[in-house]
């Protein structure tokens, strides 16, 4: 008699995929639950049961919704425990965890993490180990929460040529843009009755400065452009800068303001090709897709050479949405494990440069105060002229003996546009330079 | 000394993955002139090189443009070839097209296909055959041309609970209802206008009489509902029918008319679910991102328990467009075959039933002119009641001695619906049944 072949054998019968979980906060609990009360369901998708056999966290004693058993605070001697075959992290930051997921990928244990400071600073470390053992490496989870973003820039657009990827990547910082354009107030309030309300974290920092926009913006010009690029090669503006002024001269011209990241693909005169990618904010008409993405969400567009205009919206973050994304991984490692195969690897064959932002081409929306007389006009284009800014549109508005005027520029190298704004502040003429800030989109 | 490992060949030094194309029309041209321009690329992203060994199409001397040497018209020899790998399948329809892929499927030769019409009616065979050898088969082209939907669908949500999926997937009626919405006029005039334009077929049928939207929606209903769902168990309603009344009374209300395919889970009262997919003419708010999916963009919601909400966008026909989703398809299936392993299989351990349309909860709304004398709302409303359905908003607005009459329903069974309109519009006092339309999104 022939022994049962593995393939005739359903889900329930196989040998679970056996899970650590590291750190259980708010996406760590929705896993949980989600591993317990979808387990028949998950395992259909899967080809196997997958089975939680541990959960690190710090203070064991801090979750007694847990089953005791599976609860440790050594999160090291799990992730070396033989009888784990995939560790999933949610602990976030870069130690100790990174030597965990090195120890995991090294003995050959797929990881699934949504940690994207990590990811930003060291994957080619981690697909180096995931390369070399064969183990998978997926993270999902680690941008944009629960919308399949990764996974089809990774693979639904691997035979296309990806030219840019923009979008609203950070749900703090749009709750609040989004807050001051509706009341017209400061950001210093806004921020305040945000965090009130339980949408910035006490300390803001990694959202308002950027950070997080600058890791995720780093991953997703990474795995566009198949070239490695860490988030200390974004270049990072906050919106702490940003003012109600900006807000309303935004308004006048039918815009609004966002945070946006842009990872682009930069072609010179030459040919050569390098990468620009930055998180700034930046004024887009409200006409816009990107402009109506309100409160917590997000939304990303990518633009292909075949593919045209694509965009992606949805959950930024949150409990249950990036749990989504983590069990849709979870998924996927443990079908290869089933089926045998491999998840993607690292594509850095492309090995682009990275353009500094002084070199990468942007446009300027700047709105002054100037005295109202004859000659101001052209002393201010003539600033643009000498720095080889070509202007777009102006508009200028008298109001006693001062007037308005409101100057958007062609595309030129952001250095070039900042010397010009520099210049322009000296002028006698220039009363006040009320906003300065880079647009994108059609002009309304 | 040790063999050379495979895994230290470079791609380009591999044997090259053999591609088999079947159909060389707009799609067809534009996945030949990228396998040869992006060859170095895509050699790099499969992990070996895609090579074009063969083309079918009927007439070989139509084509000049392209290799003699890969011409041939015998689609089925092409396919039976010993060097063939994959067959990438662009001639649409079920015969012969359907024997030439369970042929290649049944010799382990993976199949790429756009084709949505076989999909919708054969794909059990075709996954049967499939699983059986091994072989691959991928379809992202044939929902949603460039979108990656179906990956996010099939692979990043394989751990949620899909509960809807709902869009607008096909770009002729998108066009045709757009520009009817814009210019206010007919459907007749229109679709020449369409025809004139490019925009529509010769034969518009497939398209205006929802048959094309409806095999979609029984792709995207299969796979989100782990389940088989097949075009004919798919409500179908086209936009023939749609009138310059409808969307005058549309506007009215601050909605729009568009064409939606709308899958979704259905749980009955007692805990047993069903999957309801359908193709019909809806009124949505203006202010629903759907409305604002112009041309021939294609737009799709999916909702998931723990995802929420999420949208895809882009485009969702033409050559290169669809040419990007068949290449990231083929070069899933060249890394499949370098790296070991399988793509997704069919998933349909659900098993969910079909839901009749008569049993699927939906809302409608009725437009109507009435005798502006008393009484008349209450014999209108009285008919509602009578069938068991619930009004949501009513308004009503006096002429001379004819009223219009608006009402608008809670969620009903569709039979019961259809009942109620059926017998108003035998009512004394009903001048004309002005409008009658299926509802979906928030009351503005």
């Amino acid at each position: 008699m022939s022994p049962v072949s593995p393939k005739s054998l359903s889900p329930a019968d196989r040998a679970p995929i056996r899970v650590a979980m590291l750190g259980c906060g708010t996406v760590g609990s929705e896993v949980a639950r989600l591993l317990t009360e979808q387990a028949g369901e998950l395992a259909a998708r899967a080809g196997a049961p997958v089975e939680l056999v541990g959960i690190a966290v710090r203070r064991p004693d801090k979750h007694p919704e847990l089953p005791a058993e599976l609860l440790t605070d050594d999160a090291a001697a799990l992730v070396a425990r033989d009888d784990v075959d995939v560790v999933v992290e949610l602990v976030g930051g870069i130690d100790p965890v990174r030597s965990w997921l090195l120890t995991a990928l090294n003995a050959g244990k797929s990881v699934v993490t949504a940690n994207k400071a990590l990811l930003a600073e060291y994957s080619a470390e981690l697909f180096e180990a995931s390369d070399a053992s064969g183990a998978d490496l997926y993270f999902e989870a680690a941008v944009a929460g629960a919308i399949p973003l990764l996974r089809p820039l990774r693979e639904s657009l691997a035979g296309d040529r990806i030219t840019r990827v923009m979008g609203i990547v950070n749900g703090t910082t749009n709750y609040i843009l989004s807050a001051m354009d509706a009341t017209g107030a400061g950001y210093a309030e806004t921020l305040d009755e945000a965090s009130r309300l339980g949408y910035a974290e006490a300390d803001p920092t990694a959202d308002v400065d950027g950070y997080d926009a600058a890791s995720k913006a780093a991953i997703l010009a990474s795995l566009a452009f198949h070239s490695r690029v860490t988030a200390k090669d974004v270049h990072r503006e906050g919106i702490a800068d940003v003012t109600a002024s900006d807000l309303a001269a935004a308004r006048t011209l039918g815009r609004t303001v966002k945070l946006l990241a842009i990872c682009e693909r930069v072609t010179a005169d030459d040919g050569t090709e390098s990468v620009s990618a930055r998180v700034h904010p930046v004024m887009i008409p409200r006409s816009h897709q990107l402009a109506g993405v309100g409160g917590a969400f997000n939304a990303v567009y990518v633009e292909a050479d075949a593919a045209g205009e694509l965009m992606f919206y949805g959950q930024g973050a949150g409990g249950a949405p990036t749990a989504s994304a983590v069990l849709g991984d979870l998924v996927a490692v443990a079908r290869n494990q089933v089926l045998g195969g491999r998840g993607p690897r690292e594509s850095a064959h492309a090995a682009l440069p990275v353009r500094p932002m002084g070199q990468t081409p942007t446009r300027y929306h700047v709105s002054l105060d100037v005295a109202d007389r004859a000659g101001v006009l052209a002393q201010v284009a003539q600033a643009f002229a000498a720095h080889g800014v070509s202007i777009a549109a102006v508009r200028q508005r008298d109001a006693n003996d001062t007037a308005s005027l409101v100057v958007v520029t062609h595309l030129a190298p952001d250095a070039a546009l900042q010397s010009t704004v520099d210049e322009i502040a000296k002028l006698d003429v220039v009363h006040d330079v009320v906003s300065v800030m880079r647009v994108e989109g059609e002009d309304a």
